[in-house]
C-alpha cells in the first residue's frame, strides 16, 4: 500500500531547518507533499508565489516530493482530499513538543484515520527558523548557512532592485 | 523496499502506553520488532523470561510484530544485526523530549543509516508509565486500567502464590 | 466563617476545561464568583454580553455559583469589594505554572488577605483551550466534545442567522 | 460539612517551604493532618521518632493541624481511613508541577471521591528543599534562613554529642 | 587588557531586575555600556528620551558604567563600532534561557569574537519585569518594591500632570 | 585588580563540552582554577589520580589555568581559601538552568562575596555529558567526537591492558 505523507508549513521563507526534515521524510514516505499553508488576510514577509517558487526550485531533484498550496484550511481536511494519510512534523525542542502535542490531541479528534509522524531536527539545524532568518534579512547579516542557496539569491535579488531606486 | 523498524524499551511490565505505539508502529512499517533490553547486572521488577512471555501473547496477534530479547547491547548494533533501518519511539511529555534528542543525537553519530521516528502517546495513555504501575502493583492497587490485561493475569498469578504460602 | 471565591477569564468561550474548575471549586467553597473580566478597548471573539448569557445557562443549576463582569480592573481590587478571600486557578500544564506562578507573587504584594487556590486540571480536558476552540468554530470543525452544550447552540444559532444571508 | 485535609510529605527534616504551606493550608480548611510518611526499608537522614518530635513542635501552636504517620501506604488510602476529603501540596516549580500532575491523575483513579488542592510555594521559600538543607547540615553550613528553629537547635544537639565523643 | 561590557535592552521602565545585572556587571568588566534599544517604527509604553534620562539618573554613581541608545541596529553591530568585546545578560528563568542559548547562536555566527557572559538574576527580583510593572502602572498599584526610585518619581510625575487636567 | 576564577566538577571523564567552558573562561578571567571535586566515599568511573592526570595535560598549554582537587568540601569554601572571586559554569539547556539557579541562591548565602559567571555551552557541544561519554566507553563505541585526544588515549591504554590479560 502506497504511503503518502504531508509537511505543511508557512515556509516564509524556507530555511535548513525545513530542508532537513523533507530529505528524511522524502526516504520514509513513498509519496511526500509540501504543504505552504497561508491565510489570505495576513500579510507574510514574502508573497505566497514567491516562497511556491523557492519550494519547487529545492525539491525539483525529489521525485517523489511535490509542493501544493492551500489557504484558510485545517491541514486535516487538505490532507483528506490529496489521499494523505501520514502528516510528518519537525521537533526542535521541548518548546515545540507542548505544541504539538496540543495539535495531535485535536486532529485525531478530526481524522482519526491520520497519523501523525515526528523527526527530531538533527543537532545542527535546531536553532534555525524562519522568524530568525527574516530578522537578519531586516538587519542585512548573512544568511547562507541558515537556508538553502535558492532563498539566499531571491534575498540578493530584491536588494539589487532595492540599490537601483 | 521492505520497511524494517525496531521499538526497544524494558518492558518491566509492559503498559498501555507501550502498546498504543506497538499497534500505531506495526501500521507505518512493513516489518517491527519489539526489542526487550535488559542488564544482565541489574535486577528488573520481574524477570525477563516473564516480561517476554508476556510480550509475545500481547503481540499475538499481529502478524508483522516479532519479539527480541537483547543485553548489555546498544539499540544502533542490535538493529545493524537485524536489517532494521528504523527505530520508533514515543514521546509522552517534554521531559521524554530532551532524553530522546540527546539520545537521537548520539545514534547519529554511531548509525548515520538509522532514522528515528516518534509518535505521541495517545492522550489517553500520556500518564502512564511502567515506574507508576510498578509503584501500584507494590500497593496493591487496581492496575486495570494502564496495562494488557495479560500484566493483570500475570499479577493475580503471582499474588495467588503469595496468598497459598 | 464562610469562605467566598472568584474563578477569573475571558470566557471566550467557556470550555469544558473551565467547567471541570468550576465544579470542583464550587464544592471547596461556601461561594463562588466566576468573574468575566474583559478590556473595553480589545475586541473578543464573542460579545460580553454573549459570554455572560452563556456562563448564567451552565451556572443555573450550581446554587452556590454566581456571574460577574468586570472591565479594565485588577482581579484582587474586585475580589476586595466583593469580599471574597480565595481566588481558584486552573493548572494545565508547565508554561501555565510559570504564568501563575509570577501573578501569584504580584498578587500577594497587593492584597497579602487573598490567598489563590489551584487545581489541576483534570486529564481529559488538558488540552482543551478557548484559543483552540475559537480555532475549531472559525474552520468549522465539530466542537461539541471539547464545550459545554450552550457554546454548540450559540454556534449553531450564529451560523444559522450567516446562512439565511 | 467539616472539610478535613492532609499534607504528607517524609519532612527529613521539615523546611520553611514546609512551613509556609501548613500556615496557609490551616486557614483554608478546618482540620489538617501532617502526614509524615515513611518507607520501613529505606533508611532516612533523620530517625522517624526524631522528625515526628519536631513536626509536633512546630505546629504546636495551631489548634487545628495534628501529626500522624503512616508507612508503606499509598496517601489515598491513609486519607480515606481519615475521613480526609482534601489533600493539599505545595508548587515550587515547573518540574514540581509535572510529577505532581502525574500523581494528580493517578490519585482520582484510586479515589475519585478525593480533591487535591494547591498552593504555590511563597517565593521566599521556592529554592528551598529537604535535600538542600541535609546537604548543609552535612558540610556544616548555615540553616537558619531555611528551616524552623526547632531544626537549628536539633542539628546543635546532634554536634553537640557527636564533640564531646 | 581592558575589558568593556555592554548589556542591552528596552528598559520601558527600567527595573530592579535590571539593576541588579548592572550593579553586579559594572563590578566583572572595566567599562559597561547600557546600551538602550528601540525599534523608530513601534510605539514604547514610555518615550526613549524619558527612559534616556532615568537611566542616566540611575547610573549616575557608577563611574564605569554609560548610557547610550541605538535603533534598527543588531547588538553585535553596535558592539563593535564601540569596541565592545562583551555582551551581559541577565538570566531569570528557564524560559529565558532558551531564548538566550537560540540568541547567543546567531550572535555567535555574526560576530566570532564577542562573548555573552550570564548572570542568574538575584533570587528577589525573578519576578520583575517591565511588562508587570507596566501593567501596575497602567491600573494604578504600587510599583515601589521593583523599581528604581526614579521611575517612582515619573509615574508620578505623570499623574500629577493628568490631574491638573 | 586580579580576577580569580574556578570552574569546578568531576570531569569523569573530562569532555569537549568541559573545553570549550575552559577555553572561554580563560580569556574571561586573569586566573582560572580547574577545580575536579570528588567524594572520598563514592566510587567514580576513573579514578582521581587519572582524572587530575589528565586534566593537567590538557591545560598544559594554557599560562594562566591550573588544576586543583578538593573532596567533600563547599565550592565555596575551597573559593575563599583560594583567593577565588567568581565562580564560572557551563550552562547546556533549561534543565541545567533551574539546578544552577538553586545553586546560585544558596551560594550567595554561603559566601555573598562570590559571584557566579555563566556560558551557555557551544552549540557543537551542547549533547555532549561525561555520564553519555562513560555509556559509549563501557559499550565500546567511538568517543573521539566528544572529548579530548587525552581520553581517547586513556581510553585505549585501558583497553590494552584488558587485551592482554
Amino acid at each position: 500500500m502506497t504511503k503518502i505523507a504531508m509537511f505543511t508549513g508557512s515556509f516564509d521563507p524556507i530555511t535548513n531547518g525545513h530542508m532537513d526534515i523533507i530529505v528524511r521524510a522524502s526516504k520514509l514516505f513513498d509519496e511526500l507533499y509540501i504543504g505552504l499553508f497561508y491565510n489570505k488576510n495576513k500579510q507574510g514577509f514574502w508573497d505566497v508565489a514567491t516562497r511556491k517558487r523557492i519550494l519547487d526550485e529545492v525539491v525539483a531533484d525529489f521525485p517523489n516530493v511535490k509542493v501544493i498550496t492551500a489557504h484558510d484550511s485545517l491541514a486535516v481536511d487538505v490532507a483528506r482530499d490529496l489521499g494523505v494519510t501520514y502528516l510528518v512534523r519537525g521537533l526542535r525542542n521541548a518548546t515545540d513538543f507542548d505544541y504539538e502535542a496540543n495539535m495531535d490531541y485535536f486532529n485525531k479528534g478530526l481524522a482519526p484515520e491520520l497519523e501523525t509522524v515526528y523527526l527530531i531536527a538533527s543537532h545542527e539545524v535546531t536553532p534555525v527558523s524562519s522568524s530568525r532568518v527574516r530578522e537578519l534579512i531586516y538587519f542585512e547579516g548573512d544568511i547562507s548557512s541558515y537556508v538553502p542557496q535558492a532563498v539566499v539569491k531571491e534575498v540578493e535579488a530584491k536588494r539589487g532592485k532595492q540599490d537601483k531606486i
